[in-house]
Order: C-alpha cells, then structure tokens, then sequence
C-alpha cells in the first residue's frame, strides 16, 4: 500500500506508523535467495535502497546511522586494530571504520553480495573503500563466521544487521553474543543497531539482558535520530567485558584527520545521556 | 492524499516525505476562524490532533516536545517567576511550565481558543493545571500581545507555535523579536521552537540571525526527538541578551520534585551538543 504510485511506503503494522518518501522512479528491483532489494530514485532523498518493504537506506541522510554505528564503538576501544562488520552490505559503515588509521584489518561478512554490488552501482560514494587493502569483503553467514574466528582475535564486533526478524533473528540470540565474546579479545568492543528508543523498549531492554547473561558485564545504549527509521529516533547498544565503555577517547576524537557530517566528540558524549524512561527501564539490567 | 481511509497522513511536499498514523476514527473536525482542526482517534499513538493537516500532538509521544520546549529553558533562566507562553494552546507546556514551584505566574497566549477547548476534551491529562491560581489563558493575538506587555516585566518567553508560514509567520520576524526583548528583563531567556535540523537549516541559521540583529546577544538550538514532526528530530532556540545559556542549574533538575519522561540533567546537555553540519553552519552565526 502507498500513497500513489509517486511514493514508496513503509508501513510499520506493530506501531501503527507509516513513512513515504517521494520518488521519481524505481531503478531497479530483483530478488536474492534472501530478501527483495528495491533502488528508487527520490525527489529529496537522493537514491533509496529498500530491503523487503522496508527502507534502508538513503543518500541523504545515512550518514547519520553509518557515523553512529562506527565512530563511537572505534572511539570507545584503546586500540582498535582488527574490527569485524556483521551485515554492513551496503559498505557505508565498512568505510566510516577505515577512516580510522589505527584500523589494520576490517571484514565485512554480509550474506547477501547483491546489497553490495547494487551498492556500488547506486551509493558508490559509500564505496569508496572497497579496495582499500585492509578492507575483506565476504559473503557468507556472519554467525557461522563468528563461531569459527579464532578466540581472542578481534577487537570490535559491529553488528549493522536488519531488524531482529527473519534472516537477522539469531543475531540477537544469546549464543551469537557468547560467540562474540570467544571472538574478542578481552578489552573488545562490541556494538549493534538497536531499534528504536521510542518503539522498541520490547526489544532493548531484553538485549541488555541477554547481552549480559551471555557474559558482557558492561551494556549501554546510544540514541541518534535516523529520520528514515521508524518514529525517526533510533540506538546503537554497546557491550564489553571490561568496565571500558565510559572511556572515550576525546581527545583522539577531536584531533580526527577526516570529515564528520553529526559526529563529533560533544555528539558522541550527548548519544550516551539516556531519557528518564530509558534509563528507569534499564536500571533493573545493570 | 491518505494510504487510505484507515490512515491519517502529513504530506510534506517541500521535504518529498509524509507521515502516517494509523487511526480508528475521526472523532471531531471544525473550522475555527484560524485553522481547520481535527482530533483522530489512533491505534498505537492514543489521540491526535491536527491543524490544518499538520500533526501537532499525540497522546503517546506530545512529553518529548512539550518537556523539551519548558524545562531546558525553565533551568537555564536563574529563578524564572513570571513566564508567557505564545501560542501552547493545547496547555501541555502551561502544565510543563507550572511543575516549576519557583514559578509565580504563567501566561498562555493562543489566538484560538478551540485549541484548548478540544485539548481539555480530548487531552485532558495536559490540562491539569489549567486552574492553577497562577496560569492565566488568555486568548488573543501573542504578537500585539507582547508589544503591549511591560518594558522588563518577563523573564521567559516561550514560543509554542505552528510552522513559520500562515498565521505563526510574524513569531519568526525581527519586530517581534525586538518587542519580546523589550518585554524581558535584562536576564530574561527566549525559546523558540525551531523545526527540524535535517530539513530546515535554512530556517534554524537565518533565525539565529535575526535573533542577534533583534538585539539577543546569544543564541543557541537544542535538539530532540519528535517522532509525529517531519524527519522525527526538532529543536528549540534559546536567545539571551545576558550571557547565561550556558548556566544550567544542574542540581536544581536534579532535585526536583516532580516526574518527567524523556527531560533530565544529562539530556537537558546532550541536548546541547551540535551536530558537525550544524556547527559548521551555525558558526557563522556567532
């Protein structure tokens, strides 16, 4: 259902909520033995990448998420040398984290190449690092490749997956996290998209839970706006073992050789202020 | 244009976005001699209602907006006891505003008294303290309202308004500026609701300008989540003529004695933080 056929249509039937936004022309449309992927032409968004109905991406403002979803898990770690993308098909977070020059190793395992491919052809200014020589992009089934990384062999874990239904589901599991936790070192960072602040307290709160059953002692949720998501108002949950996740480095923040469009260090201290309800439903998780 | 009858939507033709919230019904439409208003019945988001088109509040998600509108200036200002409040005429601010003990007397200026009326209706939970001895409702022009008001008799003003065209325009303009920094004492703070960061910088910068040509010597945005307004992200845009917009009473929001939802010390300076674009931007205005 859309508006006519001028708009693409999200419909969110859980929150009673719909987000359209205003096209010239679908460019193009196939199906991958995963998921529907949709490229449309936008009147003020530039081009959109939809995945199964949902939106996922846009020209215009992705920067927001790929800033939040990067910058503040690599600036949270020490030394972040070896970091690993689980889903990220898009390659938009891929390229914010090689933007750090202390990265030596990022892997991107998607499951799906065709996000990537169509990525490069419609977004390829998100594609620029592809064929950096730190950067290994794999198409593969990130839980598979998690439980068989080598223990203590990576320092961040970015999880920038779809929603935790379908395909993404187990990437929200206890056992992914117990892997997650084998795979990083013991200073490791861990991150992963988190929904929506507003909607999806059913789900935040739970992760924190289960985050922590599955033995990361420290958790927190950063907030940021993502006018494309639902209620434009989304979160990034960070986990560790060690009680590491306060110590950002600011000033290697400001001292950053490369541009931001939201991100800076004032930023990624405000992302980390919960809302009083956030923070009453999370006290019982700490 | 709506996805269909079951569907309340927003069109925003100048951003190519629209927003939609699912409804069970209309529960009431009239034409004021301002506006057109209408009050829906929706299915995850409680009562809405509309002015001319143009979500203004739901039930679930109006605490974002109306905390964020008093209390951030409410704690900047040092001992804030007389505060008017321009347009806010569905009274959640009012309600916001009077939770503060140290406040002596509160005016609500709306130039649509139907506004309220259906407020009281249908949200009557922001209409609670309507009868306090200390608000006074008044229904009439804001504009000509704060030109007849006394030289150094306010120390907040509050703009709860409509967007910056039609009937609010004046609210936006230098002359209007000029009159509420007249009618403010010399450590009196102005607040403005200010639109969305991502679709309106050329709103938020030109109107840090004419705050400053009008006489502010400092300006400053604060932004927050608003799910049901375009993008889902707003701000507000304090204005000083003392430099004072830093001096938040932090202990003060900490100690105080009544409940909020999203507003607490930490946001109220998360809030505060800018986005690189913005800063960039807004540099120039300082």
């Amino acid at each position: 259902m859309h508006l006519n056929e001028q708009w693409f249509t999200e419909i969110l039937d859980n929150s009673g909520t719909a987000f359209s936004l205003k096209i010239h022309s679908r460019l193009h449309v196939e199906k991958t033995p995963y998921q529907q992927i949709e490229i449309y032409d936008t009147e003020q968004f530039g081009k959109l990448m939809a995945i199964d109905g949902c939106t996922m991406l846009t020209t215009r403002d992705n920067f927001l998420y790929h800033e939040m979803m990067s910058h503040p898990v690599l600036y949270t770690h020490q030394r972040p040398a070896h970091v690993v993308i689980i889903g990220g098909g898009d390659c938009g977070t891929l390229q914010a984290v090689l933007q750090h020059a202390e990265v030596e190793q990022a892997w991107q395992i998607d499951i799906d190449e065709r996000v990537t491919r169509l990525s490069e052809q419609y977004f390829p200014e998100l594609c620029t690092s592809n064929n950096d020589p730190r950067a290994e992009l794999l198409f593969a089934d990130g839980i598979q490749w998690i439980k068989d990384a080598d223990e203590n062999s990576i320092d961040v874990i970015i999880v920038d997956s779809t929603d935790p239904v379908g395909p993404a589901e187990g990437l929200f599991s206890e056992a992914f996290y117990r892997d997650c936790l084998r795979a990083l070192k013991v200073d490791g960072v861990f991150v992963q998209q988190s929904e929506s602040p507003l909607l999806h307290m059913d789900i935040i709160k739970p992760m924190h839970a289960t985050m922590r059953k599955a033995g990361f002692n420290h958790t927190r949720t950063l907030t940021f706006p993502q006018c494309i998501y639902p209620s434009g108002w989304w979160s990034c949950t960070l986990a560790s073992q060690q009680n590491t996740l306060d110590q950002i480095r600011t000033d290697d923040i400001n001292a950053r050789d490369f541009e931001t469009q939201y991100y800076n260090a004032e930023i990624h201290h405000a992302a980390m202020a919960l809302p009083e309800f956030m923070k009453k439903q999370l006290s019982q998780e700490k």
